[in-house]
């Protein structure tokens, strides 16, 4: 029921915005339409939905089997190993719609050429237009279900750090606590799939916002970032925390001190009808206030849900508005290059009464 | 120097196909020929390769670290968080070098409408068209420093699996199995962004090709399937092995046997200058002699390196000739549906003597 609920809320999208027709690619909004799960492969995968008719899919033989015992009414269309045959297969499953000519939309984001070849073979005259508003749109609102399977995705991201930890101080580096950290998210439940590889960064390198984990090892005075997440049925969890390394200076627990007010800001900030500009703004001022402001050189969050990164995005310049059931991301950072960097993320959902944060685990400097 | 020789045979290969120019996104292709990681992400990725000019790169500012201490020489734009701003740095990027209203090629399974759009937009009347084939014929043949990387990656993942095998009993679950192995995986040494989850799959389960795990526990009688990889420093490995849970029935016993010589056929039949499709009927007349053709769905196998399926497919319509350090797998199976499957698979490379696996894990079926 959910999947034909969503894909009965595409198409009266679709309608409201005078769009007949949005095509999908193997990805997260075709798994969110349908719970089928694909990856991109040089094997094409296509459902097209359109307002008239019932969804059309288009995919390998070999993958058949996954449409087994699924209560969901596709016209389906299957290829065989052959390449030279699929152009075929997809104008078979596209002639009867009175699609050619008319322009259909996409994500542009997750569309490849090569399903956009195969179609435009099908539909001479096609124009594919950017439709991942409409997707946007639905997705952000999060159902019961999603939101229980991020609190899931959560709930097992601290408890991979809080298994991790006894093994993080002076000596050890980066690259050993992000492998460590990786089996234990596993260990706890995530999808081997994790939204992202651990940001595991010490000292220098955490003052760089999207570090890789080197063969550094943490010395006494380092603050330590570790930006994680795990994945569970599809969902992503996208956590950030800080630790002190032995006796950092000064200014480094100055700017964590700062940047713990400035996630807290920016969580409060966070409503129904509360533009995401807002939410930027709400975090920014504070570390602006402290003297800190040029040191804050991204957004304030993102939207995340199937994809870690998603709409809406929490920018100083974005005036969209938070949506009930919304969830996005809060994690301001300072970061002194050459020194040490600070961010601290959180995970929010937004509730009837303001902004929940689905992650719980202390944001307060420890000292390891 | 690695990397400007690869962007040299690049330029070349264009030159020879009188192609003018290539452009990448975030992708395999991209760090084939930069050593650059990038991700697909909501923000655009960019790298131009021409004939007459240096190569351009086009990314976010946030990514600039990236570059920091490399000796390629990139014309460099940036650009900041705001979406709106985009479009203008990728017209300074494309403005001076001549290509408006010219083809340029790309990867169609590579490249998004999300980059299209921009670079449609930076050159008026620009045409895209596959250029795959230049880039597939680059990458296909491995040079040293690649093949010790997949060596690494083969024995990797053989050493996870001897390390998960001591679980393997009746009882046990095919997704605590697969938790287990990707664990192993990791600690052996895997990236964690593994080429595929591994597929564990029992009894009627190892009679689809492409299962997933799930909660169904092993029983007497059962084959398994095991078809897992590691990736090492961006390389992969596929490898397949089939067990058995107690006492198979003689069928399951007989079908084994014939994907071992099928699989030994395949591999036997490599060497420089053998088509793919003599590859894939040396294997596929071994189990279409032994009665069960119709079993065997699927193409024989598929290059792989960078990425887990790339070019040349193993199939029996595929005319292309094997060159020296082409690496590909070779993973002939019969699947008896409602019952039981095998598939043996290994990753094998094709030497100046014929060619070699750099699997060597026992093919015998093992009874756990």
């Amino acid at each position: 029921m959910t999947y034909i609920h969503r894909m009965n809320r595409l198409q009266e999208e679709l309608t409201a915005s005078g769009l007949g027709a949005m095509v999908f690619n193997a990805g997260p909004t075709l798994g969110y339409l349908t719970g089928l799960d694909f990856h991109l492969m040089e094997r094409p995968v296509v459902l097209l939905v359109s307002c008239g008719k019932g969804p059309v899919l288009i995919l390998p033989e070999l993958e058949m089997k996954k449409l087994e015992g699924r209560s969901q009414d596709f016209q389906v269309f299957a290829y065989g190993e052959n390449p030279e045959q699929w152009s075929a297969v997809f104008r078979d499953a596209l002639a009867d719609l009175g699609l050619a000519g008319q322009k259909i939309c996409m994500e542009p984001g997750q569309m490849r050429m090569l399903e956009y070849q195969y179609l435009q073979a099908a539909l001479p005259g096609l124009g594919l237009v950017d439709g991942s508003a409409s997707v946007a749109k639905l997705r952000a609102r999060k159902d019961a279900v999603e939101v229980a399977a991020m609190r899931k995705a959560v709930q097992i991201a601290e408890q991979a750090l809080e298994a991790t930890l006894p093994m993080v101080k002076a000596g050890i580096t980066e690259q050993a606590i992000a492998a460590e950290l990786v089996v234990q998210l596993l260990r706890h439940g995530s999808q081997s799939s994790l939204p992202f590889a651990p940001i595991v960064a010490a000292g220098e390198n955490s003052a760089n916002p999207h570090a890789r984990p080197t063969g550094r090892a943490l010395i006494d005075g380092d603050l330590l970032v570790i930006d994680w997440g795990a994945r569970y049925e599809g969902y992503c969890s996208d956590l950030t925390r800080t630790f002190a390394i032995g006796r950092p200076d000064q200014e480094s627990l100055r700017i964590h001190q700062l940047v713990l007010e400035a996630n807290r800001a920016g969580r409060a900030a966070g409503a129904e009808g509360v533009c995401c500009a807002d939410v930027d703004r709400a975090a920014r001022e504070v570390i602006a206030a402290g003297g800190y402001g040029a040191q804050f050189v991204h957004r304030t969050g993102h939207g995340i849900g199937l994809d870690c990164h998603e709409h809406p995005y929490v920018r100083g310049d974005n005036p969209e508005l938070l949506e009930i059931g919304t969830t996005y991301t809060v994690e301001p950072g300072i970061y002194l290059t050459g020194h040490n960097g600070v961010r601290i993320e959180d995970d929010v959902l937004v509730t009837e009464s303001g902004a929940e944060s689905l992650s719980t685990m202390s944001r307060e400097l420890r000292f390891l």
